[in-house]
């Protein structure tokens, strides 16, 4: 056997332990007895700390230096193992168990905060994760910038300088298009009658408009909707809100559309390190372009609000010009996750430049609220009324991930570039959406960036779907033409 | 730290390990998507080779030879730990492997053969599972019996010389009690409309009303009912048949002891040797009194009948006492586990006679179909009409479990012997199954039995929940008044 083919073989294995672990989070949110918790942090910890001794294993190291990769694939999956290998090498033991440590404890500290509106009860686990966090960061960077060596784990080769450029050149469009618009009569929302039942069942014929397949997935409900695991077996979660059915179908759309991206790559990477989607960025322009420029269209649309009055009777609009406006209606609003194509870049803006800050060591936790509230009247013209609409609204910082907000900004972006090249090619494209056939979109995302999984770096992989590298021309061109003819602009 | 604590800190994440690799079985039978299943099967086997891994690490020899152990847990969990390490050395771990790919192909192979009544398209696999097996009691056994080699798998320090002398001794009292009874007229069965989703609900009711902690476990559908986990994450599965609901109920209470008797065991134990139902034949006989002496009860069915009617309405019988003649009678039948009490363990007998029989290398596999049938009919005094209702029945032989039928009446025993001896203890017991509860006999299970876990051998446990050793002596008058009360014998 080569070196190649053992190192392979023992990183098949790996991968395949990843699995189990991601499929123990899909149980823990979805199936779990809640009074398993304890013996589930167990189960956990076993697993992470056999996959941590598999990922620094000193036989990696003598295999990375003998194998001889023939092709592109062979050179690309030991450019992962190599960069996956010296990230753990990187990280001391005991600071990896730290951090496992202290993020499952802060992650329910955070969520009962939430819920009481304390963020003095969070501060000081938040404080203790951000410690480990920047420690971690020191060993990563080892001399370079902070927040680039946690950036690198969601989107690997990017830098905060790329996405400073990036939100700079956005922002004055969308500043611009939501004073126009918030200026125009706000359009009408829904009202009526939305069963839950029935919203699941919608779910699942919209996950399978887009192409979900559920031979090799599974549609549940879950307090936050996800998708999770890789190859044959990728499940997705949503939540069903009586009041709001857009939340349920948009939030299904979205996960379907990192699930296909991961159900789509080449199955000859089952398994390997290019058999998963190659970074955060690119995983949510997948999921940003099913849900807004293929689910939020005008032509697809039309075609749900067909079916939105088949499941639920009267729904409070009644041409399909009116319900792609409420579909698309920009609102003032605290949360990120609600927020419209035009004001969510904004929402990252203020999540990237609040935790470079901390990483950076010029913001503490203890100021945190305040440099919030400061920045989110400043951006949105009015005020945070209680935590849980400012710096407690989202999970992410007290499960560590400092540095992933912004691979959301990249996703839409992306998502702008993939649109545009879409559309060049398939001209007739809202023909099919019009009738709820996602096929030609679909399709095309499939054959030029899914099926490639993790062959090219996550900027290649772009540019290699659209012809061109990416850039934010296309979402900006975008959001303009369709907020202004959306509004009359 | 002293080298037993670091000897349990070790064993305690093995079998973290072990409950994740329980769970995946679970998912794989009630959750997971079909078409995952070849990803699954390597990510079982991923996780096995870890387990292997860990069950021989050489640092476990060593802690064992340096470990002191205090007081009787300690000495216990040290009798566990050395005879699972002692097991695992003896078996190569290329035969180890071959056995998990080949059962693992052969019960695919089994299904198939099944549903097609085909034997001759399973014979070649089983042939290979034979193979092995015998080759793997060679090794465990080191010139001992090979059959017994396999037996303390399951029960621990069991002989098939014991079990003989056990079958020896029930045999007669079983064939005479089953001849008076199938010359009296037969009771009338249910009849009427059982809802799938209904008998789903009465399931659950049936087990809060054992006892079944739903908030450590939890209810699912499955193609067999069985049960999974141990400590804080325990989970059963049922099935149901709209013409036989005695199926799902059944099914359910049986599940619920096994249950219950991991959910019962002292939390002091969790993810330790100790923490796990002891042996199989013990396991058995907490499903089998939950099932039998309790479920099938005169006064427990007189509670069931009027929730019947509840949930069902007319169900055909109209008496307490035709209800209960009708779960308990006797019938004619091919399958050992649609048995009553009465026949339930000449199944099981012939079963141990055949494969001992092959163990040996006397009975090939060649000949095993006629083999059942001849002593089919010489036993149950009717001809098999098929392979399903022959050799082709159980899953077990096909996974490689021989030397695991003799447990179920083992099992059947303990329980004769359990109930003879909660009956004296509580003596009012009927009083309380007359209302559906269930708690007098399950506290004095949980207490006497139950929560000790693996803190003694198996025929110890018993002793001591008893009061004195087992024997059949207590099933055979339990079955003898039961039947001849029933059938006016």
């Amino acid at each position: 056997m080569t070196a190649y083919d053992a190192l392979m073989g023992f990183t098949r294995e790996t991968m395949a332990l990843a699995q189990v672990a991601g499929r123990l989070g899909w149980d823990q949110e979805t199936m779990m007895p809640r009074g398993a918790a304890e013996q589930r942090a167990e189960e956990m910890a076993a697993l992470e700390s056999v996959l941590h001794a598999r990922r620094t294993d000193p036989r990696v190291a003598e295999w990375l230096t003998e194998a001889e990769p023939i092709g592109d694939v062979a050179t690309a999956q030991l450019r992962h193992i190599r960069r996956s290998f010296e990230r753990a090498q990187k990280v001391p033991a005991d600071l990896a168990s730290a951090l496992a440590r202290t993020t499952s404890r802060a992650q329910g500290q955070w969520a009962q905060a939430r819920a009481d509106e304390d963020f003095a009860a969070f501060a000081p686990v938040l404080d203790e994760v951000l410690r480990l966090r920047r420690q971690e960061a020191q060993a990563l960077a080892q001399g370079g910038d902070l927040y680039d060596a946690l950036l690198d784990d969601y989107e690997p080769e990017c830098k905060a300088a790329d996405l400073q450029a990036m939100f700079d050149a956005l922002r004055p469009h969308l500043v611009s298009l939501r004073a126009a618009a918030l200026e125009k009569p706000a359009p009408q929302g829904l009202s009526g009658q939305f069963d839950a039942a029935q919203q699941m069942q919608l779910a699942t014929l919209l996950a399978q408009a887009f192409g979900y397949d559920l031979d090799n997935g599974r549609l549940d409900k879950a307090v936050h909707p996800f998708s999770s695991g890789s190859g044959l077996d990728v499940r997705i979660t949503t939540r069903t809100d009586e009041r709001d059915p857009f939340n349920c179908i948009y939030s299904t759309i979205h996960e379907v559309g990192h699930a296909c991206y991961e159900q789509n790559i080449d199955r000859a990477y089952l398994l390997s390190p290019l058999g998963q989607g190659v970074s955060m960025g690119v995983h949510e322009s997948q999921s940003r372009i099913y849900e807004n420029q293929l689910g939020r269209s005008r032509a697809f649309t039309g075609w749900l609000f067909g079916q939105m009055r088949d499941y639920f009777g009267d729904i409070g609009v009644s041409t399909e010009e009116a319900f792609y406006a409420a579909v698309n209606r920009l609102q003032n609003g605290f949360i990120r996750t609600e927020a419209d194509e035009v004001q969510y870049n904004l929402h990252i803006m203020l999540r990237f430049d609040l935790e470079r800050a901390m990483i950076a060591g010029d913001l503490s936790v203890s100021d945190l609220p305040a440099a919030w509230n400061d920045r989110f009247a400043a951006d949105f013209g009015f005020q945070v009324d209680k935590p849980s609409n400012g710096c407690l609204q989202d999970v992410h910082w007290s499960v560590g991930l400092f540095g992933y907000f912004p691979t959301y900004s990249l996703g839409n972006v992306y998502a702008g570039c993939l649109h545009a090249a879409l559309r060049k090619d398939v001209t007739n494209l809202d023909d099919a959406l019009a009738t709820g056939n996602t096929l030609p979109a679909t399709d095309w995302l499939k054959d030029k960036l899914q099926t490639h999984g993790g062959l090219r770096n996550p900027q290649d992989t772009i540019t290699h779907a659209c012809g061109h590298p990416p850039s934010e021309k296309p979402l900006v061109d975008y959001l303009t033409a369709k907020f202004s003819d959306l509004y009359q602009l």
